[in-house]
């Protein structure tokens, strides 16, 4: 029974540490951790969706539906586009990016990301046996560096990956620097605005322009449901059709599935955490910035980077000093394109905001 | 940008009808319609299932854990098994299969299956470019036809896939006949025992003996949870952590973690679960017996095949009959193996079971 060669050189799997074990380890109430780690939204999720799903928990022995028609077309009204345009995942856009492996790459395929970028493109592209190729995201402009993409262009790259606002960065790719790559190759721009609704710009009409665009999205970050799991991605019919054809079946879940329909209806909800969650980006931008030796990065999505190189901490040193005191942050030393002096950190609500300047300040001048 | 060949090849997406649309179509109350078709357990979840995931939704915000510790104690002390010989799956046991795809197949190798069986090794495993070998399954003994197996056997097999009990015929494939495929080969055996509550035998027992065996269990069928989509693996550490490194990382929901936690506590739910399940099973058996023209398969899982070749109907007429009068059955014709003339029915609750009856016979005696 032969292992892939290419499995055995992926990285051993280390089991992440659940939240029992971090608040035991470090003799915390888990329900006052403060979690501004994993760019979620701190105000909970539609009360609608809620109500829905618990109505719904009396069919959680039945199949999900595999139709998604109604789900699409709110996506697709959610998002400017037509229903056509419109596929969803059920283990968030990370699903998606799955299906666009199994669509287009083949053994020995390239892709491009500009690093520091979402790590998760080579996780999942990985096993499929593509080459990464490491383009550049300018980290003193916080933007990216468009001729690095150009130039790593082959003829063997088939995805190109741009995160837009870009996780870890917050930074967003101009819409011009987007057209300027499709125009130049024939290969799929992954456009990933997994955190669009926090910013002022999205690529969706570029779907009727260029054959060779795809958006991924997620109702993680804004629309409240990371728990859930559920993402989608945007692009011309046929490409849709195709993914179609390789997509798991029943992966959306009921409760999912249920969740994202009255989430997609409650339109008060959505703008309520879109609007609190770029107060409290701002206000931590500001706060950060008062503080000496951080550089603070400007961000377009709700979380934001911070080099602490100056401080004399490493980014591990600093998250354990936070973590002992309830805080969680990310420590971004696992980014390719950073070293070990980046921390990312996510919007809590304006309560725990405050409470985690007040802490971050004392930790610096401990 | 260019789709994979393989995927240009494989069946265009046709989306499946949802319940509305059924209900719509043909004029019935949703709620009504009974269920015979997807193999469920009618009986709902544990209502400490239920009431654990109500309690959680106000975190539903927040993403999954990923480390699943407790509840991979859970699943091997239900498995007899031990803790590192778990793996969990967010997408039922269909994303299992995906991850042994991910781990074992290269392009070219070939995968066996001895058909009539589960129809989503071959969905799942085309993308990778595995090559189906159908095995055969001896319908009118309804028992693994093994020497179809051994003779398929190649230096190219990589997975051989039992299903025992095996859907959508009913009968199990006895252990010496697994520990005989075992002994055959180096390529992985893998037990589908999705149905494996509704029977009186199960192999975990070979994972200590054998190095290349792996089973496939979910909580879809008898446990109650088909709406939250956990599968798991069972298997020995080594394949364990390999599997593990190509998983997705956040796939199993909230409500899907939470509700297996109390599932797997709640004893009294899962053994009356069992208790009516075959209960079912075996009144439908019976009652389906007394119909002249059918021939009706024994079962040792929750549906029961049956051949209507004599009623001058296909199933997909019969099929169609039913669901004007508020019944989904299975039409098998799309199972590779089975002609135009086999339909499988599911447990239904005795109720379910007895109108069921009524209206087949009055259907039949049209």
């Amino acid at each position: 029974m032969d292992i892939r060669e290419v499995v055995k050189k992926l990285d051993s799997y280390i089991p992440g540490i659940s939240e029992d074990e971090i608040a035991k380890e470090f003799n915390l109430d888990k329900n006052k951790i403060i979690k501004l780690g994993s760019n979620e939204s701190p105000w909970g999720s539609s009360k609608k969706a809620i109500e829905a799903i618990k109505k719904n928990l009396n069919q959680l022995n039945r199949y999900p539906e595999t139709n998604l028609e109604d789900l699409k077309k709110l996506i697709a009204d959610y998002s400017n586009t037509k229903v056509e345009n419109v596929i969803v995942g059920g283990d968030g856009a990370d699903e998606i990016i799955d299906i666009l492996a199994k669509t287009f790459i083949e053994k020995g395929d390239e892709f491009i990301a500009p690093i520091p970028t979402y790590t998760y493109y080579e996780f999942s592209l990985k096993p499929y046996e593509a080459v990464p190729i490491y383009a550049k995201w300018n980290l003193n402009a916080n933007s990216l560096n468009l001729s690095s993409i150009l130039e790593s262009i082959t003829n063997k790259t088939k995805i190109i990956f741009l995160c837009s606002p870009n996780n870890p960065t917050g930074g967003i790719i101009p819409k011009k620097d987007i057209v300027k790559i499709l125009k130049e190759t024939n290969a799929l721009i992954v456009v990933d605005e997994a955190y669009i609704e926090y910013s002022d710009s999205d690529n969706v009409d570029l779907i009727d322009k260029y054959p060779n665009i795809c958006i991924l999205r997620t109702m993680s970050k804004a629309l409240g449901l990371a728990g859930l799991r559920i993402g989608y991605g945007l692009s011309n019919p046929k490409i849709i059709e195709f993914m179609s054809r390789v997509k798991p079946v029943f992966s959306l879940t009921r409760p999912s599935y249920i969740g994202a329909l009255e989430t997609f209806k409650d339109n008060k909800f959505i703008e309520e955490s879109i609007t609190k969650g770029i107060e409290s980006r701002d206000y931590l931008y500001n706060e950060l910035s008062k503080i000496p030796k951080l550089i603070v990065f400007k961000s377009k999505s709700n979380f934001i980077l911070v080099n602490i190189e100056k401080t004399g901490l490493k980014a591990v040193e600093l998250s354990e000093k936070l973590l002992k005191k309830g805080v969680i942050i990310r420590d971004c030393s696992s980014f390719q394109g950073l070293d070990e002096y980046w921390i990312r950190i996510s919007i809590g609500t304006l309560e725990d905001d405050k409470k985690f300047i007040f802490i971050l300040k004392d930790v610096l001048l401990d």
